[in-house]
């Protein structure tokens, strides 16, 4: 059957099952066109996704930012020739595009999806964070937003075997989302075979219903029984729903359907071509389902500027900036989109500030990093201005999510406490050393790292009209207060704290380590050498142009310090600024942890690697030399 | 009571008691000796450890690298005072030691254990990652060293939260680990209040039968019911067990018993008197319990030197460096302490060559990245040399785990495949663009990036002896082979590939890079232009002296080309080596990928990030303008 027809409304299920074959007809041809892309694993799950479209998503595709459309998250981004097809099917990517741009070089139908499409959420394709990320959009829909909306999310089963999955079941559950609907697509085939639970919907139930949710398990294949759970999915107020599908891989295609072999291959020409026929040919569908509901919630999240006023500090008090975070952050609070969270150590970060004053507006999520930055991000999907925060060296745990959160052009604030060597008595497990270069490394990042409490504050109302990932890496220990509350820190700026005409060397820190810079230098001074102090607070935009004539004056006699491993870092920074613009000519020295520290004091573990203002002072000699 | 005896084997309960309370008495003292720990998170679980160490671990406290050993880890690794304390009571730590070194400075007693201790397999402190590897161990004990030894482990009910967790519980059961035993000290107490689920055994019953574990539900202080379901825990050979101890925070001690804020805090010594008296005062029993049977195999890992044949390729044909790995490793098989797993993309990695070839010493790790890394680290403490693969972009999952494996002291080998752009229509999500920068920033680490088939076999073979964390990158598609067979590949070295004295500038690239360096100075040379080419195949170790000889010839000039973001990667470790190494003057062009990139064929994306030939040798002309 080919054809076209207008758009149907609320489509009755014969009409669903002609839009299913459509979905799994148009997998096979956009990506047999692309030569790339997973057509099988897009079959299995084509009438989960023909009900959902035809009688459940209430979704105004003429309008994709609508605050009270339903949201729909592929998990199982790979799958991305379905979702392609739906949107196809609902009228807003036309077959030229579909069959022209999938996975081709310019074309904003990628691979897998990212948010570069107005219907899309997020970015998925690393498997197991489209649940966890649409967990932080439920909460806001339920906590925030207070609205209708439901989160439909697309699971595959190879996906349940990572450990996101249950972090997100967990707080999905403790929680209370009833407006999140998760649909596994059990098709028992992973990428090089079997999966671990084949088609055992009794130990996936048995698990999910643990973790708190309600079951509903079926043949996925069943358009009648799908419409039903999905029907009863939504009824529930405070607990979600998983729907488990058995499905079978490569659907409607007898050369594929439930074989080996087949995933993340498109069938060659000719095999797609007996495949289209085998499913009745192309179709021309145009389905909707319903629409919002009428009186559906305008967005609440405004941001009222003007109203914050950050804490202050005097110079030379010692205060933590970790606490100046805390401090800050209540402070911001001032803005209804701010929302904050934690991985269940606000009283370490003090992200606890913010809870006490906002108690509506901050949400633990215990020990499960990976959940905590998901939040963050489904936060960030409704307009909030997510600040997530533990311990800088368990951000670790979530760089995948940190990095797809750059893909999915999200804008979270993260706050790590904890930096370094200076943390003392816990030894390294508990210390970050590599989270400048991690952070560095992701896409359009900000990194910032204050060494006192008022530039720490100011960075953290600047963190909160940034674009993109933003990083605030926060200290133990109080140290002294060094900038006056006026003082303004824009991002990509620097802070030139010692400097004459005559300076010789330049001695670079940020965090702990800029204290003992300041004080190296005061040593150097009493033994005649000049040395100019930069508070490189902002490590990532850098002040290249500052640092540029601080070489240009010193010679290009440089000490970086930094309480970090040396690769990635400050050190790192520094030099890739200055030799990216243009010639330099420079003498480094760079102390950094380049041996695993064990426990101690600050001072001890600071001075054993070579980081306390005695070394600094003596690199800054040798380099004279 | 206060006394000292001798060493009790196989104490009955009454003397179990009062070791429990010994434990408690000695974490306390330890920990406010110290100034800091965590005592109430230690006495918790005295109980459990008491009648662990006196009844059912089976210990060589003389021998402890004895392979007929049970293995202990601590997940919970913050109750460190007990682990110490229990050291003690067994005979192997002083008092004095415990007393004086607890968290000091240069001593072995951290604040969170590590490997520093030759009774402890794993750092651990980062929460969740225990359990995780105590899988690997108890896998090789099960499948590899087919040893009697049993893997317990204690962990702490916060950490219930992390999905690492659940990965673990899903491979024991997957892999019917009867050989491992998780204790969970569930004293409902987190660090800043209640944890999720409370004293709800029941819930943490069902979940963790569900995932396919034997469950053993007691009042953790009942000493009696703790040695009954120790007993009955290990009668089981193909189901793993957890036991789910209902105990109070600070049990024993009525002034912090079962409150809220006192996580992590030693108490003041007028506390700790008044707690020790109410605890019955000091003792200074010394306990062991059984032996392990006589006739427990002796361990069968050796490595056969001379027996690998690495695969060899003609110069000119194209093959994937990561086909190279494959067939690499599957030689390396021939060494029978080399043992390989994947996260379920073993057909895209190649880890697959060698699952053919040595079914039995594979693993497959499903799509679970953390459990992958913790495997291996459990392999690594047996013995074994592990072989962990996935794509390149998926080790961030396990960022966590490979920053806390370097603590652990774990000579573990990851490979990942599919860097960069090059990996083309998938997209920025199964792009690894971070990886270098993360890989190099690990303690210790090594980072390889191999351009063709030879140099990767080879450097495979290498990495197979190396000490620490080893990461080699591979590449997607079918590029020339440069090398012949026999030639050699040092790690720390580099090749190059086109010089003379006369070289102008300095082109410098790995993996895809170098291929388009090669054309680029052919492409110069056309122009009168005389390029030096560097192989940068060593990225951690570098090649210093050669990076420095190539820019004393080519007067500092570099182009330096790398499929990764401008982070952390190839740049930074030639500029961080080459100004590290005394006065440095350069002139540096550095291509790397810049924008979010999205599909298209590799070429498109290569040349659209700037890393296309062209782009190197336009990149040249514009630094010798």
């Amino acid at each position: 059957m080919t054809g076209t027809t207008s758009a149907v409304t609320g489509a009755d299920l014969a009409t669903v099952a002609e839009l299913a074959q459509q979905l799994r007809v148009d997998s096979i041809r956009s990506s047999t066109s692309a030569g790339s892309g997973h057509p099988t694993s897009s079959m299995s799950a084509a009438d989960l996704l023909a009900v959902l479209l035809a009688r459940h998503l209430r979704y105004d595709w003429d309008q994709p930012a609508s605050p009270a459309n339903d949201h729909l998250i592929f998990s199982k981004g790979h799958a991305s020739p379905l979702l392609y097809s739906v949107f196809k099917a609902a009228g807003v990517v036309s077959d030229e595009e579909l069959m022209t741009g999938y996975r081709r070089f310019g074309s904003r139908l990628e691979g897998h999806p990212t948010p570069v499409l107005p219907w899309v959420d997020v970015a998925t394709g690393s498997l197991g964070q489209g649940l966890p990320d649409a967990v932080g959009v439920a909460l806001a829909g339920k906590y925030l937003d207070r609205a209708d909306y439901r989160v439909w999310v697309l699971c595959g089963d190879s996906e349940m075997a990572e450990g996101s999955i249950w972090e997100a079941l967990d707080k999905a559950s403790y929680y209370k989302l009833g407006n999140l609907i998760a649909m596994v697509d059990i098709n028992r085939l992973g990428q090089r075979g079997p999966t671990e639970l084949s088609w055992d919907l009794d130990t996936y139930a048995r698990r999910i219903e643990a973790f708190g949710a309600r079951v509903f398990a079926i043949d996925g294949h069943d358009l009648a029984a799908i419409d039903e759970v999905m029907a009863q999915a939504t009824l529930t107020a405070d607990q979600p729903a998983v729907i488990l599908a058995r499905t079978r891989k490569g659907r409607g295609f007898s050369e594929v359907e439930d074989r080996e072999g087949w995933h993340g291959k498109p069938l060659p020409p000719a095999m797609a071509e007996r495949a289209i026929e085998e499913l009745g040919g192309e179709r021309a569908l145009t389905v909707r389902g319903p629409l919002p509901p009428p009186g559906s919630p305008a967005r609440a999240v405004t941001r009222e500027a003007g109203a914050v006023t950050l804490p202050s500090y005097r110079v030379g008090d010692k205060v933590a900036t970790r606490k100046a975070y805390g401090q800050a952050l209540a402070a911001l609070g001032a803005r209804p989109d701010v929302v904050a969270m934690d991985g269940e150590v606000s009283n370490s970060t003090y992200a606890e500030d913010f809870a006490q004053a906002y108690p509506e507006r901050y949400f633990e999520m215990f020990i499960a990093e990976q959940q905590l930055i998901a939040a963050a991000v489904g936060f960030g999907v409704r307009g909030y201005r997510p600040f997530a925060s533990t311990f800088a060296a368990f951000f670790t745990r979530a760089y995948d999510f940190i990095r797809m959160a750059a893909i999915s052009q999200a804008n979270i604030c993260l706050s790590g406490s904890h930096a370094g060597v200076e943390i003392g008595a816990d030894g390294p497990s508990q210390m970050a050393l590599e989270d400048l270069a991690m952070m560095r490394a992701v896409h359009g990042s900000t990194v910032l790292y204050p060494s006192d409490a008022t530039s720490a504050a100011a960075l953290v109302a600047a963190m909160a009209d940034r674009d993109g990932i933003s990083y605030l890496r926060t200290t133990r220990g109080g140290y002294p207060v060094l900038y006056d509350a006026g003082e303004t820190f824009p991002i990509g700026g620097s802070k030139v704290l010692r400097s004459s005409p005559a300076d010789q060397v330049t001695l670079i820190g940020a965090g702990v380590t800029l204290h003992a810079c300041l004080a190296a230098a005061g040593q150097l001074e009493s033994g005649g050498i000049r040395a100019r102090v930069i508070d490189l607070y902002s490590v990532k935009p850098i002040d290249t142009a500052t640092l540029t004539e601080a070489a240009a004056v010193t010679g290009g006699r440089l000490v970086i310090a930094e309480d970090h491993h040396p690769e990635g870092g400050l050190g790192s920074a520094v030099v890739d600024a200055l030799t990216g613009a243009g010639r330099a000519e420079l003498t480094v020295a760079h102390l950094a942890v380049r041996e695993m520290p064990g426990s101690g004091t600050s001072e001890e573990l600071l001075d054993a690697a070579g980081l306390s203002a005695s070394h600094i002072a003596s690199a800054a000699r040798s380099i004279l030399e």
